[in-house]
């Protein structure tokens, strides 16, 4: 379809830009049959509800205001604002007062969780010369935030405690593979400290491996190669990281489980069970904190030993990169206050009036490690202007058919806390009622990403192709294709982006883990962005001077997620018939078994990987997806008032659809991972942000564990069998309706 | 052949150090069966002669003394020897001696060429801030050498004078590729300096198309990525390029003309007929001085405009690299003297027994840029160890069948200036009489390196497998495929490294150039080097203590260089047919062929080049090829006594043979560059280095001019029907013999 997008005529172009103006309801560029015939059709609803949904959409698409999101950002930027921190809650009850100011049934939902603050940090090389850290990042005239009072400190959240002096050793980006590397060259880093660069992997990656290695400490620098004056100009000049700025994060191990360390798997209410510290899974073992190029420069200068084993393993720092270990000797000194802190998410619920039981949620969180105007501000002013939105829609009569819940979560920073507390803590009520779930997190020029659940990918199709690009007069489908080819640096990358829309899978890294991951939610993640390299993420530099200057000056991107959220929330709440595909979900999984099968003829002894009943299963998902697929069609065919008079039974249908996503949880969980219990997504054991597609047995084939891998293929093709006979079910039911 | 040798079983490498320790002649690994049945058969010798061979060879490769290249190189480069110095003319007068105490017939051969020295050198930036460039490499106490007086100072020889002030524009390594993707972003270098980095292209290509473009001043820095402490740390802490150390270097229009610029295609006589400067076409245009990174870094640090436009443009100085104009503004402000100096070239002439009048040539230059260990002493003390081998074998009463002679140059550096202007006065007897030309320049730890005449491709690697390698028990030659595999980086890489053995063609660069380009004589190039990375090239610290220290301390290279170059000379001097291959020469022709057909599909409209008549050439070649090899192995199958008798007969079809080569010469020349005569090699117009095949005929391919293809095919194919009606000749000859 992209590339039929390529090739619009012009004149098509005035038509969509008129269907900008007259607030239509927007079609897809090269469907031009449709668009003589009329509004294309939306999965879900009746062709006969397309002109009373075209009026809706615009008024969820036309309400964002920029200047609202300008004055929400200004606000909500103006000081450090991490969770745990009185202006957290401050942040909070703005948002909270301003949802309520709207009409909107909006409260302050609390938890709590264990987020230590550092009292004592210390790095200092202390030979072969010396040289002591500064571990500070400089206020710039250029940017009125950066003097900000009350910033939290250049850390690691969830560092062990610790003061330890070793010889340093370079590990490029602490990657098991990295790791293999160094032992080619015959190093080891038992007893050592290592110094790692951000990048490739989630940065808890790098002090997890290497404590697993034996190391006792953890430095991780951001080298200028990746994210500093490599790639563009050093802020104020440029967007890039400067040579003191420094990227806070959380080292939790995630993988293991997110949410706060002493409640795995329940809600941290106060006062309510906890673990002990020392129970705690997924807190580091070993100190780590992260250091400035400027303060890395002087110790990775100060290494001997081997240079590095190649090219791949060179920053852009004006040395030679040697791996040591030392000469280089050096002190880690770390100390962490370890309090339990308040959490305040603030949720807005908008009831429905039809199926109140069945729930579309969207989150965004609002705490920061600094500022935070991009992380997370940029999405959360945008889900304030849906929610807005919502509100105005409110005032005009209408009410969802399901219940609405907006959500801006606290504590996402440390690892997904509000989020996932306040999901533990509904775990019972999502399981039954949760729909979808959406997220967004950084906004900002560029082209909408979308990842998620595989059944939902037809949905976000249709609502990129109904939606406008900020920037230029075509689609936001459009505006994807044209940005992917624009960006395509060789013949493939430019066949791939002209390929058919696709979605990606969702690892982890931001707040729907708990949803997917957890709870087996059908979830998304939609946000703009990628037009501006930056390096100020999690620094006191990703502030609003910033973000307007580079990220999205006119906050036309802000409103454009917010159409875009808006748009998925409205249909997914309002659809008569929910808009999942199980065709889809099957296409993507038998690529994945395909994956599987050519990795384990890599990895395991031949023919020793039986994925048949896999297949089976999948097949059996397409067949029930293609009878979904009429079935639908022939539900929506007959109409409005056909669908309002089935309403009942439907629900019950919509209730199956939906759950369908729950067959897909294995309640066991992945092996040495319980709380991971989706059987086709999980984040990486080893990669952290990037997804593992049916985890059990990609992971259990890579690791080489062939009884493992057989295990979990059972438990991969029951899920697929449930989810198929339970569309099935769907379909027969909605062939039955009269 | 190498993926046999890869193979080697170990007893077959037990054998070969057995070969090595009793000098027998070394056979082939691989071989196997001809190892069972006795010495390998060489190319032009028969069977009845090999014990002998193998006598005379055991001298000629166990003469070189690793202590006597030790002491050579000592003292030659004790101070620096530039061309047209008196330190040239002692260094010159240190060989002469050491070849007459050995009994050889040497003399001084003087001429003289136009040698500018810098009198005043300037670079300063004027804005937005100052500097002025130090352009001095400082001593260091590491180096004994490195606080040498009278060294030339950093420059560029035959920069023109001038005092120029303008904006500053990086052009990255300014190709004509370069100036492409600046047009892109819209930058124009007309009025302006540029500043490009060496590498890539040869230096002399830098200025001239920066000239072409408008440019009033060049700058070309070493960028620490391409030489500096990107690959490893810098020197006296490893062999890299520190942060003032200088690459001074020729920028002579040398794909115009090489030699002295006032005497082109005649020699440079004492008192001869000159051109006055205003007339020399190979002078620089436009002032052009070399920078250390220490000195270029503050003025691209000032660079503004856009970022440059790929990864591919960034060095490794800490900086965003930016393309400019300004705000950096530069003043360049250079005088020369302009004098015309001396050179003195050392010649030595061992006279043939049965064919004086057949001259086989090997050279290497003397003259270096400061003190110039690697470059070119490395090369120069083998040839004097192998001058010293020819004089022992002459002392056990050998004499050559045809006259050797050996020739030390000078004035290399500034633009082939000895060799050139040497066998320009020499030209006609040198087109009737010389053979072949060896040539060498610099030497180190690793493979052996061999391009030239595609004629010579199944003698050099007879030669090669005969031949020890210096390191590890296996031959030359597959030491050559050894490293190869070893350095692969791809599959590619590596399967073409396990590919039959063969030799690249010659571009520029070193002596050779007048002997294969100007009066096409078969020529190679033959040295050791690539094990060691470094970036010392053409500034003081090419000295004995770092020769000594990196690249190959203990002379072995030194010693298998000598053994290598004097087998190759011993086989051609004596060789009662002489090893030439006109079939090597068609099939690679036929390659040549080929990719010129495909670069005109792409360059030029379809079906507008005939390559018909240069194919039926190459395949007239091929089957004249075919009868040679019969006549040759016939011939020689006749044994020692028959080709002894046929003695006088042989010497007329030898000398067909040879002058195979000078068919190929056109005596108009390449279109605009007269002087350049083979139809087969010339370096390239805009790469100097560089080899363009077939020149004519591609280069106009290049530069989309079809009517100018058509002619020069018309030219190449008339020169391979010369050659082919030679070889056909000689073979008729050779069977006719009785």
């Amino acid at each position: 379809m992209a590339a039929l997008v390529i090739r619009t005529p012009l004149h098509f172009r005035d038509v969509a830009t008129l269907a900008l103006c007259c607030a239509l309801p927007f079609t897809a560029p090269g469907r031009s049959e449709a668009q003589a015939a009329g509004p294309a059709p939306i999965r879900g609803f009746p062709q006969d509800a397309l002109a009373e949904r075209a009026r809706l959409e615009s008024v969820i698409r036309n309400t964002p205001d920029t200047a609202r999101l300008r004055e929400y950002l200004r606000v909500m930027s103006a000081e450090p604002h991490h969770a745990g921190s009185p202006m957290s809650r401050t942040v909070a009850e703005y948002a909270l007062a301003r949802f309520r100011e709207w009409g909107l049934d909006a409260r302050l939902d609390s938890n709590e969780a264990l987020m230590p603050y550092p009292v004592m940090r210390r790095v200092e090389m202390i030979a072969p010369t010396t040289y002591v850290a500064q571990l500070q990042e400089p206020a710039i005239p250029e940017d009125h935030d950066s003097g900000d009072r009350n910033q939290l400190p250049t850390f690691n959240a969830y560092s062990a405690d610790g003061d330890v002096t070793a010889d340093l050793v370079y590990v490029n980006y602490g990657t098991p593979d990295d790791y293999d590397e160094l032992a080619r060259l015959g190093i080891e880093v038992r007893g050592k400290i290592v110094i790692a660069r951000y990048g490739r992997s989630w940065r808890g990656i790098k002090p997890k491996v290497a404590a697993e290695h034996g190391a006792v400490g953890c430095i991780i620098y951001s080298d200028p190669r990746d994210d500093g004056y490599f790639g563009a100009d050093v802020y104020p000049v440029g967007p890039m990281r400067p040579e003191q700025g420094v990227q806070r994060g959380s080292v939790m191990d995630m993988p293991t489980y997110p949410g706060d360390p002493l409640t795995p798997g329940w809600g941290a209410r106060p006062g309510g069970r906890r673990l002990d510290r020392s129970e705690a899974a997924t807190l580091m073992r070993i100190p780590v904190l992260p250091l400035s190029y400027g303060d890395a420069l002087p110790l990775l200068r100060a290494l001997r030993g081997p240079v590095v084993p190649n090219d791949d393993w060179k920053g852009a720092l004006p040395i030679t990169y040697h791996v040591g270990p030392g000469p280089a000797r050096v002190r880690v000194a770390l100390q962490f206050d370890w309090q339990v802190r308040p959490l305040y998410d603030v949720v807005v619920r908008i009831p429905g009036a039809t199926y109140p039981d069945q729930w579309v949620i969207h989150g965004n969180h609002h705490d920061a490690w600094v500022n935070g105007a991009e992380d997370p501000l940029s999405g959360a002013v945008a889900l304030m202007e849906t929610a807005r939105s919502f509100a105005t829609l409110l005032r005009t009569g209408w009410r969802p058919q399901r219940t609405i819940i907006l959500a801006l979560w606290d504590g996402e920073e440390w690892g997904l806390l509000g989020s996932t507390e306040w999901a533990e803590t509904n775990a019972d009520a999502l399981r039954t009622n949760a729909v979808a779930y959406f997220n967004s997190d950084t906004n900002a020029r560029g082209r909408l990403s979308a990842s998620g659940s595989h059944t939902l990918e037809t949905f976000v199709r249709e609502v990129a192709r109904d939606t406008q690009d900020p920037a230029t007069p075509v689609s936001t489908l459009q505006a994807i294709a044209d940005f992917n080819v624009r960006r395509a640096r060789t013949a493939a990358d430019s066949a791939r982006a002209r390929e058919p829309f696709r979605i990606d899978a969702l690892g982890s890294g931001s707040d729907y883990t708990v949803f997917i991951d957890h709870l087996a939610v059908a979830s998304l993640s939609l946000g703009h962005g990628g037009a501006t390299e930056a390096g100020v993420y999690h620094s006191i530099y990703d502030s609003f001077d910033f973000y307007t200057r580079f990220f999205d000056p006119d906050f036309a991107y802000g409103r454009a997620e917010a159409g875009v959220m808006g748009t998925a929330i409205l249909r997914m709440a309002d659809a008569p018939v929910l808009p999942f595909s199980f065709s889809d979900a099957a296409r993507t999984y038998r690529r994945y078994v395909g994956e599987i099968d050519s990795l384990a003829h890599a990895r395991l002894p031949t023919d020793t990987l039986d994925l048949a009943a896999v297949r089976a299963a999948v097949d059996s998902l397409a067949a029930a997806g293609a009878r979904f697929d009429s079935a639908l069609a022939s539900a929506t065919g007959h109409g409005g008032a056909w669908l309002t008079r089935n309403a009942r039974a439907l629900g019950s249908i919509d209730r199956d659809i939906y759950l369908s996503e729950r067959d897909l949880a294995n309640e066991r969980g992945l092996p040495r991972r319980p709380w991971f219990q989706h059987a086709i997504y999980a984040p990486g054991y080893y990669t952290g942000y990037g997804v593992k597609t049916m985890p059990g047995i990609r992971e259990a084939v890579e690791q080489r564990n062939q009884a493992e891998a057989m295990e979990q293929a059972a438990i991969v093709a029951t899920a697929i069998q449930r989810m198929a006979a339970r569309a099935s079910a769907a379909a027969r039911q909605l062939m039955g309706l009269r």
